[in-house]
């Protein structure tokens, strides 16, 4: 059949996740358009490459200019200073936003967080509607993203979907991963069906995939079809080996943003 | 084994669905009664027909006699005038209730409609108690027929099965169908539960596939212990080739009723 | 201050209701335009008078032109038979609903009932958006009429407040009026915020007084500032000793329809 | 791998569940410390025998000690009078907990039950959250000790998994378990993942299989990865061909607690 | 106008509240018929006085004889040993139950409190549906009630209305009370209300005054018609200037329940 | 009585709700020290003025030495450009948390903004856990500072009241202020109820009058005690005078954030 698309862009295309989008996602668009702030090696025949800081404006705004939709996955991926934070996250994502709206892009697919409510407790089940809690200043640039694209939704009628990507890895690792991993070909999916459903507004899914163990409820998301095939329960046996102590007050076990929320700032 | 009942009525014998039932629900009683306004063809040799009209009540009473539960498909199935609506649907189903509280029938299992909710949008996931949104005169007497079934269970104790039954067909044809689609073994799945649950009081519930996208919940009524087989996913290849476009914006896309939320009245 | 609308137009208006918002309405607009199957006496100068049955499509098609909003209170206030039920409530309705449409007129109050809720126990609390549990035919079309009111608003913009009026008498004179009683006084406030509102949508809300005991729960739709004053609780000295029995089973008090919940039809 | 456990303690280790376990959690610890008012046989080399009753504190603290974990299945397991109950369930579970208090014991499994929550509706499906309905003498019972897990969890950060258990047996043998029916298999996953995940905090859960019926909803426990294999809706023929009728009203039917919300005291 | 009731019972008679009602509750029936297992003084001409322990049913099966409601204020009304509450709380309430079983009495209304949800953190707003969150054996033994309430209603229909009482004194002293004072004549109120409204059911309610702060949401118990008078709003600056300090880790402050929830058992 | 603090610091103090503040907290803090970007006239005896721009993390720093709470009304007060919403909100907003850190201040009263949720619909009513829809860059900078005290109070224990202000008049001019009007004593209140609270934890309330119509819902803070005492009702005549028109799609009254929802970006 034909490609759905005749272009598509990804930003943050260098990252972990980007590559693998790259890779995956070339069977979907004619022209994949390819952003990060470092190299990304030679563009293959159905590529193109633009190097460039989202938080500068004007490239941005010719970056995204004849894309279709775009994959939003650039800027800072783990905890940073909070100048960083702002300058990576918040000016840039308001940047892809505001340049979609100039240039008439129809929707965005943005990587998101469990960051963005990673104060909940692991012990608590939460769905797509609970209040934000970022345990971060990554987790609250994801929040105002979030909110960034509600606002570019209601008022522009620019639609979104905004993804809290759990652990995303080839396989889980410790035993938050039980509840938390997204496998690479579950968030795939989870991109195709974001961008091939006719209607997605302003929504909010969590990136994990469909584990024993769940954090999160995606009930409300359910019109996106996303039907995640992976589950970290397989690599039970092997997690519970390496990690034979279980004090729930393990920073590790306590909070759903994990490590990221026991952290504490180094104040020298 | 033997089989579970003595004489089931299905009512619109002659329709598409009923169709489908006459077939498949043989197995189920010892005798199908079918009813429709339109001929039915011959009776088998476990069937009895009887052709009228829903809207008169003496044929209606005698036609449900020694019934043991009713299986209400009858009636017009599609948009029309407000007054051939109240006639068949509403006048028609008051007969039905009526008489099976005169003859002592038990149980209706009824073919409500998606089109009684059909207003909520496409990006929006309901329960089985949603506030009733018709997109129709149709989707408004599939609405009071429900309300006439909780009626009648409170005052009567007549119990009913409400389906809101999605697109059912052979198979999805449309993106829309993607969600709302119900194969038919999964509505033959979802009458035979209704009928054989032992006591189900006045339920609720969406008659839709296992389907990846789905916009309605069921968990409500998870004690009727419908488990659909189906996927329209496994359509989604096929859906998508036939209509690359993706306007969120489309007729088809905006409410989870369709074309029917869409269509307006040709006033001449 | 001048006026706040042209011409309003009140049905029913010969009943006991219409007789209070006749009176209680006439510095709310130029003109009252009042409409009953029965007769009104003589017009005063700022009243037009139409007598008419709602079921004849024509006559109300005239009777709607030139309105600015329609505070629609006709029909059948009690339970009756089921056919005269549809003539008079639901035909009449669909009536009154087609010509507002087909003349441009805005909004509709609609004369909704407890009696569309009336099974919900007399222990539980319900809000304006529980699902319909009508008590009888009356109660039913009550019910059908709300859902006609969504309709209309859904596809054609009329916006309504459907107002689900307890019990609504000059003072409360048993015990399930302690809880269901609205005063003439609260009633037309009612209505007057309901006019004068800019935007209320779609909008169910109860009718009872600020009375202690509450079986409703009107928070969905506070954004209509309805503020009632009067409380049937100053009246419980006076109804306790008119009714020192306190059976918890008496019919009365089961449900929150009271007798119209009790009452068995009369099979002869 | 190592065994995840030094030592559990299985309490009710003689009845028909304790000894489910005491053979399936052989492989989870290094030794099975079995307790029980009756005999268990002779201690096989990996397992360690503690006859006692409950109700006797000094035998409970010293049998606790060195445990890692209690599964808590001692006591009545069916309705008896009330002395009974408080002496075996409330008394003797509160031994438990107070003894792992007082020896450093870190987690309760608890032997809870449907009959908590008996006099819930069989068309009604409740979540973990829902109010207690206690059906029974034993259900309180059952009650009580879920709070009393509560309790210690809040003031002693002892975490406890407590299973409301449906009906565990071989196999289903009568309708109301094609909902509520529980295998041993999936009983001893649910005590394993209880064992295992790091944090449950008191956590509430039923035990049922993954039947087609569901009366409960375990959505807010997911986080413990409870994921059961078997399905009561395999063995739906063999359960319908025994009981043919349908009456709703017959008891075991009315109520989720079945029989025991169906029983009355025998009073001579 | 004549009493309202013939004969009611009120248990705990000689404590602090019961001494309150005593005196209260007077005009409402013939004769007031007072427990306690401490000396009540001398019996007024209206009243009957009976001094025994709740926990010797005989007794307590004489005492409820011709009875028309049980005012159940009882038991031990602090912390204490485990014992002493099974005993006292526990026994003693079931005896109350069951003698009115035996005797056929209609109603209880119980000395809940506000210790069987003392855990929940002072910043939440809680209904009455809340699940149990004891704070204390104390608190326990009331949940434990209250589920034995739920029990006789739904098995033998004897209604019950359980009170969580807040903090009932004079006036509020300390910055808690500002949310869970409860006046004596709002006491009063609510007893009266409890004993008055026909049907009740199995209800729980909080006992506050209307303050202006509070931690409780009893709109689902508004049909008991519970309108309270008092504010503890009104003492507010005599409050703050009593304790100047807002420390939020003061243990008054963490709990709903106050000290009851930060007291730690005193191990020798 | 002594005053409740001895330092309260006050930014934004020289726009019209720090004015208002300045005048009505003089009794609350033995000093009050004022800030702004903007002169705020000569100090009174018991105040301390420090004009600086908030994004000045060092100015901020030393500013907020020696504190007890912060109230922060400072930042741009309307909509403007994104990069100026940067710079006042986001990083002069993360800088008083910043410096409240270091300087073990424990408290922050924040002025966040009904344009937080503006784009909810004024036939909606919504609590303080509703899902965030900014309206503009100034709404969203609202969400985010809303999120950076929960991140700060979840990790560093900072407590916060995020007041969403409706609109904070003398007196309120049109029909949407009806329902989002906050008088300036009522403001006053808030403010002080917000102070002397001992534990809010991270807390959200609205901020309006006891307005006989309300959009929001504060019931989940009640533990504020926040009892408004004035009525934009008492001005509803003057108000309709003004007014006559009740168009339901005029841009003041579609969505709950008035005109700032309404308003299109001036794209020259």
């Amino acid at each position: 059949m034909a490609k759905q698309f005749k272009r598509l862009l990804i930003t943050g295309a260098a990252g972990a996740l980007g590559t693998v989008l790259r890779n995956n996602l070339r069977d979907y668009a004619d022209i994949l358009r390819l952003s990060d702030i470092n190299a990304m090696g030679k563009a293959a025949p159905h590529e193109e490459i633009v190097q460039c800081d989202l938080a500068d404006f004007d490239a941005v705004l010719s970056m995204v200019k004849d894309v279709d939709m775009i994959i939003h996955f650039g800027g800072i991926p783990v905890e940073s200073d909070f100048h960083s934070i702002v300058h990576s996250n918040i000016v840039g994502s308001h940047n892809i936003y505001e340049a979609a709206r100039k240039q008439g892009v129809k929707r965005v697919i943005y990587a998101s967080s469990n960051h963005a409510i990673g104060f909940y407790k692991s012990t608590e089940v939460i769905d797509t509607e609970a209040m934000h809690r970022p345990d971060s200043f990554y987790g609250l640039s994801k929040c105002f993203v979030e909110d960034l694209g509600s606002y570019y939704y209601d008022k522009f009628k620019i639609e979104s979907v905004n993804i809290r990507i759990g652990s995303c890895y080839a396989e889980p690792t410790d035993r938050r991963m039980l509840a938390t991993w997204l496998s690479f070909d579950d968030l795939t999916q989870l991109i195709v069906k974001s961008l091939t459903t006719p209607r997605v507004g302003f929504a909010v899914i969590y990136g994990a995939s469909n584990n024993d163990q769940q954090y999160w409820d995606n009930s409300k998301a359910s019109f996106l079809g996303y039907a995640p095939k992976d589950n970290a329960g397989h690599y039970r046996e092997i997690v519970l080996a390496k990690l034979p102590d279980t004090d729930p007050d393990h920073a590790l076990y306590k909070f759903q943003g994990g490590n990221f929320a026991a952290a504490m700032p180094d104040d020298k």
